[in-house]
């Protein structure tokens, strides 16, 4: 397990399970601190845990959100009493009518657009608010440019914490809206997005009370997207899916994915039945992708230039780990046009009734475009992880789309419009 | 109880519990059907039970959607096994910030906007598709403004249905975007809603095959909102609230909650105490408050004329229900201005991090004039139904609110901004 703890010291904090923060390249370890870098190589931390004894009925008992797995996470046992969004258990959908559109047997959709703010982000950011509430911060904050700007502002909002979101002054004003409404600090930077991220690098060192979910709290609130791949296990009768598909943006939440599968395993859970992982790019960001298929073990960063702009994260910090995830476990990365993305959205809107953001598109079209190469066994059970509503992207499919008809209120009118068809 | 059964005919269909279709203002019952109104008067047809032994453990062994409570719905008894949009068991929020400022001891929040496409209307929706199923329809329908046109659109999707969805051709672009994906055929109609109304109630008439929810299949569809008082019950630990506040649109939606608490009351699945049910309006569409607040018994039709449209129905069919509700348990209706709707959505928004649409602004200030004129008891446990997204509702904030500052990319700005308050 990637977990094994050598720092024997007593924490200072309630952070559950946690033990130590270990960097993923040269395994030194240090004490749960809000710390992001190893010290030794610059190599990223991570949260390792030491787990108690954790049963499904413990877990059945618990919550109907992401704190049911609390024994699994960097957060006190009493989370649940703390003012915190409490996202997760959303919906696992027997996908019927897409697995027949994409010539499956056995598809699922596990759809995070009903978590709170309507994105994943609620799940990642609940468990950095808890955390960072541990570890003495007052105040959340973020750069973004979307999902993860609305889970921060109604996270702090929710808390009663003071928030600080950094955007980029270009972005659309309904994703502006979306996250102002929460009343914290929305600061538009006149700058794009790297502009935005290194002004939060510069504000986590200054201000030792601000917890930047994603910069100086960043190892535990990836642990967040562990939820994921509990839930699709719990949901599936305590078991693992054969095969997975996961969008990569910075790549955390296909390799927590797949560590919340091998930690289910380990523990006993579910059994630990073989599973592959797949990861999903939009072509016009697509560094994991290239770097998977050409057999590199170097991502080269590019310059995002595609509709998923929750995936347009040109320099993946993970996505050497999510390399290892589907080498590892015989998965792939692909990557698809933005015209695919938008075909995407709409099967599966048309099969399921389940609107996705590009994110989703990116994930359907991915897929289809796996099984059509064979990579993904169609005979084999496939999870398809849908982590943002279409709600907040409607720019990407405003041309697509539209009434069928304009007609005068007569029944014969849309008579006439049906038998068109 | 108002469900009591005397057509003693077997039930060609399968509808779980429901035995008859009853008139709620003559009394006159005829076997379940796709019917509406009464033969004998013209009065609203209910549907009406017979209930079986149902327990706590029972319900709570279900599924994690409004199907836990088939045995009280006119659903057949495996509902959950039929391709199905699945609603229900959304959050139900304790808002101490929210009810610290509003100066009440103990409020509540249920927040409907995690559903699947993100209001209420998924609850009637669903119980309509289930109903309609089993009365031999295949093509799911409504007249609809917004909100109805998404649940429809997707429920049918999802259920591999075919779908009619009429609208104004007048409708903002956004809500036919969230429409539209779903690939049904949605179809604009050059006229207000009265006329698509009109146009629904005739195509009703001509096809035997469609099932406009909200027109001919209308007493299962209505049902459907009961579920919202279950859960609170169940949420709160199997107990009803002292008090209640409910958006009035028809007013079916408060009514049967009210039905709701009524029927576990008798069932013996929670305590049979006293609960006070408030209605909210806006008061550019408020004649049910008009009436309730001139102490009239008949509702006079207005106009409406309000930035809340998915309560703007002037005419609502069910509002001497709602005087019947709110008087018999004491409760009130109240209505807010447009300015205290944005106030509400707010007010909301900043101390619990819930971005409700337009309804929720109404319910939110429409409980804070009650409490601000001791109708609404402050020490007494209160939980306000929040039943759509604001993310639908966006046009109505927009000139309110947005990013504190535009600023340099730098620190220093950052903290001028933040100096600044």
């Amino acid at each position: 397990m990637t977990s094994t703890v050598d720092v024997q010291q007593t924490s200072a904090y309630d952070l559950g399970p946690a033990r130590a923060l270990s960097c993923r390249e040269c395994g030194h370890q240090i004490p749960l601190a809000a710390e992001f870098a190893c010290a030794e190589c610059f190599g990223p931390l991570e949260v390792a845990y030491e787990f108690g004894n954790i049963t499904r009925a413990d877990i059945e008992a618990g919550p109907q959100s992401i704190w049911r797995y609390r024994g699994l996470l960097p957060v006190p046992t009493d989370v649940a009493a703390h003012p915190n969004t409490d996202p997760g258990m959303t919906r696992l959908v027997k996908a019927d009518r897409l697995a027949a559109a994409l010539g499956v047997k056995s598809l699922w959709v596990k759809d995070d657009t009903g978590n709170p703010t309507h994105s994943f982000k609620d799940r990642v950011v609940a468990v950095a608010l808890a955390a960072a509430r541990q570890l003495g911060f007052s105040v959340l904050a973020c750069p973004s440019t979307g999902n993860l700007a609305n889970a921060v502002a109604a996270a702090a909002a929710r808390a009663g914490w003071d928030s600080v979101v950094l955007i980029p002054s270009s972005l659309e004003r309904a994703k502006i809206l979306t996250t102002a409404v929460y009343d914290g600090a929305l600061i538009a930077v006149d700058g794009n997005y790297d502009d935005v991220n290194r002004l939060a690098t510069e504000l986590a060192a200054e201000h030792e009370n601000w917890a930047f979910v994603n910069v100086n709290v960043r190892p535990y609130y990836a642990e967040g997207s562990k939820t994921l791949g509990y839930e699709v296990a719990e949901q599936l009768g305590w078991r693992l899916p054969r095969q997975i598909v996961v969008p990569v943006a910075s790549g955390s939440q296909l390799t927590k994915v797949d560590k919340a599968f091998r930690e289910l395993g380990e523990l006993g859970l579910v059994e630990a039945t073989p599973y592959r992982v797949f990861g999903a790019q939009a072509t016009g960001c697509s560094p994991v992708s290239t770097a998977f298929k050409s057999g590199h073990d170097v991502i080269r960063p590019v310059k995002p230039d595609t509709i998923a702009r929750s995936l347009a994260i040109g320099a993946p910090a993970d996505g050497p780990y999510v390399l290892d995830s589907v080498r590892r476990t015989g998965g792939a990365v692909e990557d698809v046009t933005d015209a695919e993305v938008v075909e995407g959205i709409r099967l599966l809107a048309r099969t399921e009734g389940i609107f996705a953001e590009t994110a989703g598109g990116v994930t359907v079209a991915t897929a289809k475009k796996l099984i059509e190469s064979g990579q993904i066994d169609p005979d084999a059970e496939t999870v398809l992880l849908i982590t943002g509503d279409g709600l907040k992207t409607l720019d990407a499919v405003q041309d697509h789309i539209g009434p069928r008809a304009t007609i005068p209120p007569t029944a014969a009118a849309v008579r006439e419009v049906l038998a068109r068809g």
